[in-house]
Protein backbone atom coordinates (compact mmCIF):
# COMPACT_ATOMS: atom_id res chain seq x y z
CA UNK A 1 0.00 0.00 0.00
CA UNK A 2 1.31 3.11 -0.87
CA UNK A 3 -0.26 5.60 1.70
CA UNK A 4 -2.14 4.28 5.37
CA UNK A 5 -5.78 5.41 4.29
CA UNK A 6 -6.77 1.70 4.44
CA UNK A 7 -5.72 0.91 8.00
CA UNK A 8 -6.49 4.54 9.46
CA UNK A 9 -10.38 4.59 7.79
CA UNK A 10 -12.94 2.49 9.11
CA UNK A 11 -13.89 -0.76 6.50
CA UNK A 12 -16.31 -3.16 6.79
CA UNK A 13 -17.89 -6.05 4.27
CA UNK A 14 -21.59 -6.90 4.79
CA UNK A 15 -21.58 -10.74 3.46
CA UNK A 16 -23.63 -13.73 3.62
CA UNK A 17 -22.19 -16.82 3.93
CA UNK A 18 -24.50 -20.02 1.99
CA UNK A 19 -23.60 -23.52 1.77
CA UNK A 20 -25.84 -25.52 -0.57
CA UNK A 21 -26.22 -28.31 2.21
CA UNK A 22 -28.69 -29.86 5.10
CA UNK A 23 -25.85 -29.44 7.30
CA UNK A 24 -25.43 -26.33 6.48
CA UNK A 25 -25.67 -24.65 10.13
CA UNK A 26 -22.78 -26.69 10.70
CA UNK A 27 -20.37 -25.95 7.72
CA UNK A 28 -20.92 -22.15 8.57
CA UNK A 29 -20.40 -22.80 12.95
CA UNK A 30 -17.43 -24.76 11.72
CA UNK A 31 -15.89 -22.16 9.57
CA UNK A 32 -16.42 -19.56 12.63
CA UNK A 33 -14.64 -21.57 14.68
CA UNK A 34 -11.61 -21.79 12.56
CA UNK A 35 -11.68 -18.43 12.17
CA UNK A 36 -10.03 -15.83 14.51
CA UNK A 37 -12.33 -12.87 14.39
CA UNK A 38 -10.87 -10.73 17.56
CA UNK A 39 -9.47 -8.13 15.19
CA UNK A 40 -13.22 -6.97 13.68
CA UNK A 41 -16.56 -6.30 15.26
CA UNK A 42 -18.85 -8.58 14.12
CA UNK A 43 -22.42 -9.08 14.55
CA UNK A 44 -25.00 -11.69 12.70
CA UNK A 45 -28.50 -12.06 12.55
CA UNK A 46 -31.08 -14.26 10.32
CA UNK A 47 -30.12 -12.50 7.00
CA UNK A 48 -25.93 -11.74 7.03
CA UNK A 49 -23.00 -10.78 8.90
CA UNK A 50 -21.43 -7.26 8.98
CA UNK A 51 -17.90 -6.90 10.28
CA UNK A 52 -16.00 -3.67 10.68
CA UNK A 53 -12.52 -2.74 11.63
CA UNK A 54 -8.97 -2.02 9.67
CA UNK A 55 -9.13 -3.04 5.91
CA UNK A 56 -6.58 -5.39 6.65
CA UNK A 57 -8.44 -7.47 9.13
CA UNK A 58 -11.57 -7.14 6.96
CA UNK A 59 -10.09 -9.04 4.01
CA UNK A 60 -8.63 -11.66 5.92
CA UNK A 61 -12.02 -12.81 7.81
CA UNK A 62 -13.59 -13.03 4.96
CA UNK A 63 -11.27 -14.76 3.28
CA UNK A 64 -11.09 -17.34 6.22
CA UNK A 65 -13.97 -17.66 6.43
CA UNK A 66 -15.09 -18.91 2.93
CA UNK A 67 -11.90 -20.91 2.76
CA UNK A 68 -13.06 -23.20 5.84
CA UNK A 69 -16.16 -23.34 4.32
CA UNK A 70 -15.19 -24.46 1.16
CA UNK A 71 -12.93 -26.90 2.47
CA UNK A 72 -15.28 -29.15 3.32
CA UNK A 73 -16.10 -29.74 -0.39
CA UNK A 74 -19.84 -28.88 0.14
CA UNK A 75 -20.89 -26.32 -2.67
CA UNK A 76 -20.39 -22.66 -1.14
CA UNK A 77 -20.94 -19.37 -1.85
CA UNK A 78 -20.32 -16.25 -0.28
CA UNK A 79 -21.86 -12.95 -1.02
CA UNK A 80 -21.28 -9.17 0.24
CA UNK A 81 -20.58 -5.59 0.01
CA UNK A 82 -17.30 -4.05 1.07
CA UNK A 83 -16.98 -0.63 2.36
CA UNK A 84 -14.80 2.47 3.02
CA UNK A 85 -15.40 6.01 4.25
CA UNK A 86 -18.97 6.18 3.81
CA UNK A 87 -19.96 9.46 5.52
CA UNK A 88 -23.17 8.20 6.78
CA UNK A 89 -20.91 6.15 8.88
CA UNK A 90 -20.88 5.64 12.51
CA UNK A 91 -17.62 6.03 15.04
CA UNK A 92 -18.99 3.00 17.09
CA UNK A 93 -19.12 -0.78 16.73
CA UNK A 94 -15.33 -0.65 15.39
CA UNK A 95 -12.15 -2.02 16.11
CA UNK A 96 -9.29 0.65 14.73
CA UNK A 97 -7.16 -0.26 18.20
CA UNK A 98 -5.63 -2.73 16.87
CA UNK A 99 -2.39 -4.13 14.89
CA UNK A 100 -1.95 -4.79 11.94
CA UNK A 101 -0.77 -8.10 11.33
CA UNK A 102 -3.37 -10.25 10.41
CA UNK A 103 -4.65 -13.33 12.55
CA UNK A 104 -5.76 -15.94 9.84
CA UNK A 105 -3.51 -15.61 7.09
CA UNK A 106 -1.16 -18.80 8.39
CA UNK A 107 -3.78 -21.01 7.88
CA UNK A 108 -5.08 -19.86 5.20
CA UNK A 109 -2.77 -19.87 2.69
CA UNK A 110 -2.03 -23.29 3.21
CA UNK A 111 -5.64 -23.96 1.79
CA UNK A 112 -6.16 -24.83 -1.86
CA UNK A 113 -9.43 -24.82 -3.86
CA UNK A 114 -10.87 -23.29 -6.73
CA UNK A 115 -13.35 -20.81 -6.97
CA UNK A 116 -15.22 -18.42 -9.35
CA UNK A 117 -16.29 -14.68 -8.50
CA UNK A 118 -17.81 -12.33 -9.57
CA UNK A 119 -17.08 -8.24 -8.42
CA UNK A 120 -17.73 -4.54 -9.39
CA UNK A 121 -16.48 -1.69 -7.48
CA UNK A 122 -18.13 1.59 -6.70
CA UNK A 123 -16.18 4.75 -6.52
CA UNK A 124 -18.76 7.46 -4.31
CA UNK A 125 -19.29 11.26 -4.83
CA UNK A 126 -17.21 11.17 -8.42
CA UNK A 127 -18.60 11.86 -11.45
CA UNK A 128 -15.21 10.58 -12.79
CA UNK A 129 -16.24 7.26 -11.20
CA UNK A 130 -15.50 4.87 -14.50
CA UNK A 131 -12.19 6.97 -15.22
CA UNK A 132 -11.25 6.20 -12.02
CA UNK A 133 -11.95 2.31 -12.17
CA UNK A 134 -9.97 2.21 -15.40
CA UNK A 135 -7.07 4.30 -14.16
CA UNK A 136 -6.71 1.91 -11.26
CA UNK A 137 -7.21 -1.11 -12.11
CA UNK A 138 -4.86 -3.10 -14.56
CA UNK A 139 -6.04 -6.30 -14.02
CA UNK A 140 -4.04 -7.64 -16.39
CA UNK A 141 -1.51 -8.41 -14.06
CA UNK A 142 -3.49 -10.09 -12.04
CA UNK A 143 -1.73 -13.16 -10.35
CA UNK A 144 -2.63 -16.08 -10.84
CA UNK A 145 -6.69 -15.57 -11.76
CA UNK A 146 -7.91 -15.77 -15.15
CA UNK A 147 -10.09 -12.30 -15.38
CA UNK A 148 -13.01 -12.33 -18.15
CA UNK A 149 -15.63 -9.54 -18.54
CA UNK A 150 -19.65 -9.96 -17.54
CA UNK A 151 -22.44 -8.05 -17.57
CA UNK A 152 -22.33 -5.41 -14.18
CA UNK A 153 -19.07 -7.32 -12.86
CA UNK A 154 -15.66 -8.49 -13.84
CA UNK A 155 -15.11 -12.32 -13.04
CA UNK A 156 -12.30 -13.86 -11.32
CA UNK A 157 -10.95 -17.75 -11.51
CA UNK A 158 -8.84 -19.57 -9.66
CA UNK A 159 -7.33 -20.32 -5.93
CA UNK A 160 -9.68 -19.05 -3.67
CA UNK A 161 -6.44 -16.42 -1.66
CA UNK A 162 -5.44 -15.32 -5.17
CA UNK A 163 -8.80 -14.68 -5.84
CA UNK A 164 -9.04 -12.11 -2.55
CA UNK A 165 -5.61 -10.78 -3.19
CA UNK A 166 -6.77 -9.55 -6.30
CA UNK A 167 -10.41 -8.28 -4.83
CA UNK A 168 -7.99 -6.47 -2.18
CA UNK A 169 -5.59 -5.14 -4.06
CA UNK A 170 -8.10 -3.25 -6.53
CA UNK A 171 -10.42 -2.07 -3.66
CA UNK A 172 -7.12 -0.63 -2.13
CA UNK A 173 -5.99 1.13 -5.25
CA UNK A 174 -9.45 2.91 -5.48
CA UNK A 175 -9.87 3.98 -1.99
CA UNK A 176 -6.52 6.11 -2.02
CA UNK A 177 -8.06 8.14 -4.55
CA UNK A 178 -11.90 8.08 -3.28
CA UNK A 179 -13.07 9.00 -0.29
CA UNK A 180 -15.97 6.08 -0.40
CA UNK A 181 -15.93 2.78 -1.96
CA UNK A 182 -17.92 -0.19 -2.17
CA UNK A 183 -17.22 -2.91 -3.87
CA UNK A 184 -19.68 -6.21 -4.18
CA UNK A 185 -18.67 -9.91 -4.66
CA UNK A 186 -19.88 -13.23 -5.16
CA UNK A 187 -17.59 -16.21 -4.76
CA UNK A 188 -18.51 -20.13 -5.26
CA UNK A 189 -16.64 -23.23 -4.90
CA UNK A 190 -17.37 -26.66 -5.56
CA UNK A 191 -20.66 -26.14 -7.66
CA UNK A 192 -21.48 -29.01 -9.34
CA UNK A 193 -22.05 -27.21 -12.61
CA UNK A 194 -17.95 -26.39 -12.97
CA UNK A 195 -17.68 -30.47 -12.21
CA UNK A 196 -19.64 -31.44 -15.22
CA UNK B 1 -43.45 6.27 -11.81
CA UNK B 2 -43.61 10.02 -12.82
CA UNK B 3 -41.45 9.30 -15.96
CA UNK B 4 -40.85 6.74 -18.25
CA UNK B 5 -37.23 6.13 -17.44
CA UNK B 6 -37.35 3.45 -16.43
CA UNK B 7 -38.85 1.38 -18.93
CA UNK B 8 -36.76 3.21 -21.16
CA UNK B 9 -33.70 2.84 -20.04
CA UNK B 10 -31.81 -0.84 -19.93
CA UNK B 11 -31.99 -2.12 -16.42
CA UNK B 12 -30.57 -5.45 -15.14
CA UNK B 13 -29.92 -7.84 -12.25
CA UNK B 14 -27.05 -9.95 -11.42
CA UNK B 15 -27.95 -12.30 -8.64
CA UNK B 16 -27.35 -15.63 -6.87
CA UNK B 17 -30.27 -17.77 -5.63
CA UNK B 18 -28.92 -20.11 -2.82
CA UNK B 19 -31.34 -23.14 -1.05
CA UNK B 20 -29.24 -24.32 1.85
CA UNK B 21 -30.13 -27.70 1.55
CA UNK B 22 -29.07 -31.13 -0.65
CA UNK B 23 -32.23 -30.48 -2.95
CA UNK B 24 -30.50 -27.03 -4.17
CA UNK B 25 -30.60 -28.02 -7.66
CA UNK B 26 -34.08 -29.48 -7.46
CA UNK B 27 -35.02 -26.23 -5.27
CA UNK B 28 -33.52 -24.03 -7.67
CA UNK B 29 -35.06 -25.19 -11.46
CA UNK B 30 -37.94 -25.87 -9.68
CA UNK B 31 -38.65 -22.33 -9.41
CA UNK B 32 -37.27 -21.29 -12.48
CA UNK B 33 -39.77 -23.76 -14.00
CA UNK B 34 -42.45 -21.54 -12.20
CA UNK B 35 -41.25 -18.47 -13.69
CA UNK B 36 -41.90 -16.85 -17.16
CA UNK B 37 -38.85 -15.50 -18.02
CA UNK B 38 -39.73 -14.91 -21.65
CA UNK B 39 -39.35 -10.82 -21.37
CA UNK B 40 -36.04 -10.48 -20.33
CA UNK B 41 -32.39 -11.44 -21.65
CA UNK B 42 -31.15 -14.42 -19.00
CA UNK B 43 -27.63 -15.78 -18.50
CA UNK B 44 -26.79 -18.64 -16.04
CA UNK B 45 -23.39 -19.52 -14.97
CA UNK B 46 -21.80 -21.41 -11.92
CA UNK B 47 -21.37 -18.41 -10.11
CA UNK B 48 -24.46 -16.04 -10.50
CA UNK B 49 -27.34 -15.68 -12.54
CA UNK B 50 -27.89 -12.06 -14.85
CA UNK B 51 -31.04 -10.59 -16.24
CA UNK B 52 -31.29 -7.54 -18.21
CA UNK B 53 -34.48 -6.10 -20.40
CA UNK B 54 -36.77 -3.37 -18.73
CA UNK B 55 -37.21 -2.48 -15.36
CA UNK B 56 -40.77 -3.39 -14.23
CA UNK B 57 -39.72 -7.14 -16.12
CA UNK B 58 -36.19 -7.14 -13.77
CA UNK B 59 -38.04 -6.95 -10.79
CA UNK B 60 -41.37 -8.96 -11.32
CA UNK B 61 -38.63 -11.88 -12.62
CA UNK B 62 -36.00 -11.74 -9.81
CA UNK B 63 -39.38 -11.52 -7.25
CA UNK B 64 -41.38 -14.34 -8.37
CA UNK B 65 -37.90 -16.86 -8.62
CA UNK B 66 -37.27 -15.78 -5.11
CA UNK B 67 -41.03 -16.64 -4.20
CA UNK B 68 -41.36 -19.73 -5.88
CA UNK B 69 -37.80 -21.27 -4.26
CA UNK B 70 -38.56 -19.96 -1.01
CA UNK B 71 -42.57 -21.43 -0.40
CA UNK B 72 -41.02 -25.03 -1.15
CA UNK B 73 -39.89 -24.31 3.04
CA UNK B 74 -36.54 -24.58 2.56
CA UNK B 75 -33.86 -22.13 3.39
CA UNK B 76 -33.19 -19.56 0.91
CA UNK B 77 -31.25 -16.77 0.26
CA UNK B 78 -30.87 -14.44 -2.36
CA UNK B 79 -28.32 -11.90 -3.23
CA UNK B 80 -27.57 -9.30 -6.27
CA UNK B 81 -27.43 -6.30 -7.75
CA UNK B 82 -29.56 -4.31 -10.00
CA UNK B 83 -28.59 -1.80 -11.97
CA UNK B 84 -29.67 1.22 -14.56
CA UNK B 85 -28.09 3.28 -16.69
CA UNK B 86 -24.61 1.81 -16.60
CA UNK B 87 -22.45 4.29 -18.94
CA UNK B 88 -20.24 1.10 -19.99
CA UNK B 89 -23.26 -0.79 -20.62
CA UNK B 90 -23.17 -2.52 -23.99
CA UNK B 91 -26.60 -2.42 -25.68
CA UNK B 92 -26.43 -6.17 -26.52
CA UNK B 93 -28.63 -9.07 -24.86
CA UNK B 94 -31.01 -6.61 -23.86
CA UNK B 95 -34.84 -7.22 -24.48
CA UNK B 96 -36.35 -4.01 -24.90
CA UNK B 97 -38.85 -4.33 -27.53
CA UNK B 98 -41.20 -6.20 -25.45
CA UNK B 99 -44.47 -4.16 -23.65
CA UNK B 100 -44.44 -3.46 -19.73
CA UNK B 101 -47.45 -5.92 -18.89
CA UNK B 102 -45.86 -8.27 -16.09
CA UNK B 103 -46.20 -11.70 -16.80
CA UNK B 104 -45.33 -13.45 -13.34
CA UNK B 105 -47.21 -11.08 -10.77
CA UNK B 106 -50.71 -13.03 -10.95
CA UNK B 107 -49.03 -16.59 -9.61
CA UNK B 108 -46.63 -14.13 -7.41
CA UNK B 109 -49.43 -11.77 -5.23
CA UNK B 110 -50.79 -14.89 -3.93
CA UNK B 111 -47.38 -16.86 -2.52
CA UNK B 112 -47.62 -15.51 1.56
CA UNK B 113 -44.08 -15.71 2.44
CA UNK B 114 -42.62 -14.01 5.54
CA UNK B 115 -38.51 -12.70 4.24
CA UNK B 116 -35.91 -10.33 6.19
CA UNK B 117 -34.04 -7.99 3.33
CA UNK B 118 -31.17 -5.93 3.64
CA UNK B 119 -30.46 -3.27 0.98
CA UNK B 120 -28.34 -0.33 0.04
CA UNK B 121 -28.66 2.12 -2.89
CA UNK B 122 -25.60 3.54 -5.08
CA UNK B 123 -26.80 6.81 -7.05
CA UNK B 124 -23.49 6.83 -9.45
CA UNK B 125 -21.79 9.64 -10.29
CA UNK B 126 -22.98 12.40 -8.27
CA UNK B 127 -21.40 14.54 -5.30
CA UNK B 128 -24.70 14.74 -3.78
CA UNK B 129 -25.47 11.17 -3.49
CA UNK B 130 -26.16 10.95 -0.07
CA UNK B 131 -28.50 13.92 -0.21
CA UNK B 132 -30.05 12.15 -3.11
CA UNK B 133 -30.48 8.49 -1.16
CA UNK B 134 -31.95 10.71 1.61
CA UNK B 135 -34.58 12.87 -0.99
CA UNK B 136 -35.93 10.19 -2.71
CA UNK B 137 -36.31 7.92 -0.05
CA UNK B 138 -39.23 8.24 2.16
CA UNK B 139 -39.41 4.73 3.89
CA UNK B 140 -41.58 5.74 6.30
CA UNK B 141 -44.19 5.30 3.88
CA UNK B 142 -43.81 1.51 3.36
CA UNK B 143 -46.25 -0.02 3.72
CA UNK B 144 -46.47 -3.67 4.90
CA UNK B 145 -42.81 -3.87 6.20
CA UNK B 146 -40.91 -2.87 9.34
CA UNK B 147 -37.58 -0.60 8.59
CA UNK B 148 -34.70 -0.53 10.54
CA UNK B 149 -31.28 0.85 10.16
CA UNK B 150 -28.52 -1.73 9.88
CA UNK B 151 -24.11 -1.00 8.86
CA UNK B 152 -23.93 -0.24 5.44
CA UNK B 153 -27.94 -1.21 4.53
CA UNK B 154 -31.36 -0.89 5.21
CA UNK B 155 -33.66 -3.67 6.69
CA UNK B 156 -36.55 -4.53 5.62
CA UNK B 157 -38.69 -6.91 6.98
CA UNK B 158 -42.17 -8.50 6.22
CA UNK B 159 -43.93 -10.30 2.91
CA UNK B 160 -41.64 -10.85 0.29
CA UNK B 161 -44.22 -9.05 -2.29
CA UNK B 162 -43.91 -5.86 0.19
CA UNK B 163 -40.48 -5.99 0.61
CA UNK B 164 -40.12 -6.30 -3.34
CA UNK B 165 -42.68 -3.01 -3.60
CA UNK B 166 -40.16 -1.07 -1.32
CA UNK B 167 -36.98 -2.17 -3.11
CA UNK B 168 -38.90 -1.22 -6.94
CA UNK B 169 -40.28 1.88 -5.67
CA UNK B 170 -37.37 3.15 -3.49
CA UNK B 171 -35.02 1.95 -7.17
CA UNK B 172 -37.36 3.41 -9.11
CA UNK B 173 -37.53 6.88 -7.16
CA UNK B 174 -33.38 7.42 -7.54
CA UNK B 175 -33.17 6.19 -11.16
CA UNK B 176 -35.73 9.23 -12.10
CA UNK B 177 -32.95 11.55 -10.95
CA UNK B 178 -29.56 9.90 -11.27
CA UNK B 179 -29.09 8.33 -14.61
CA UNK B 180 -26.37 5.31 -13.33
CA UNK B 181 -27.93 3.81 -10.20
CA UNK B 182 -27.19 0.59 -9.01
CA UNK B 183 -29.07 -1.04 -5.62
CA UNK B 184 -27.72 -4.36 -3.64
CA UNK B 185 -30.13 -6.35 -1.45
CA UNK B 186 -30.12 -9.94 0.05
CA UNK B 187 -33.23 -11.21 1.28
CA UNK B 188 -33.80 -14.69 3.65
CA UNK B 189 -36.60 -16.63 4.26
CA UNK B 190 -37.28 -19.72 6.43
CA UNK B 191 -33.97 -19.13 8.29
CA UNK B 192 -33.67 -21.56 11.51
CA UNK B 193 -32.31 -18.05 13.44
CA UNK B 194 -36.25 -16.32 12.52
CA UNK B 195 -37.76 -19.42 13.91
CA UNK B 196 -36.48 -19.75 17.33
Amino acid sequence: MSNDCGTSRIAGCQFTLHPMTDKFVDVILGALEEVDTTNVWKDTDDVSTCIRGKMVHIFDVTKAIFLHAAKTGEHVAMSGTFSIGCPGDSSGDVYMDVTDEVLNEVKSKDISQKAGCKFALYPMGREDYMDKIYEQIDLSKARGVDVSASHYATRLDGEVNDIFHTLEESFDKVQEKVSHVTMTFTISANSPSTKK
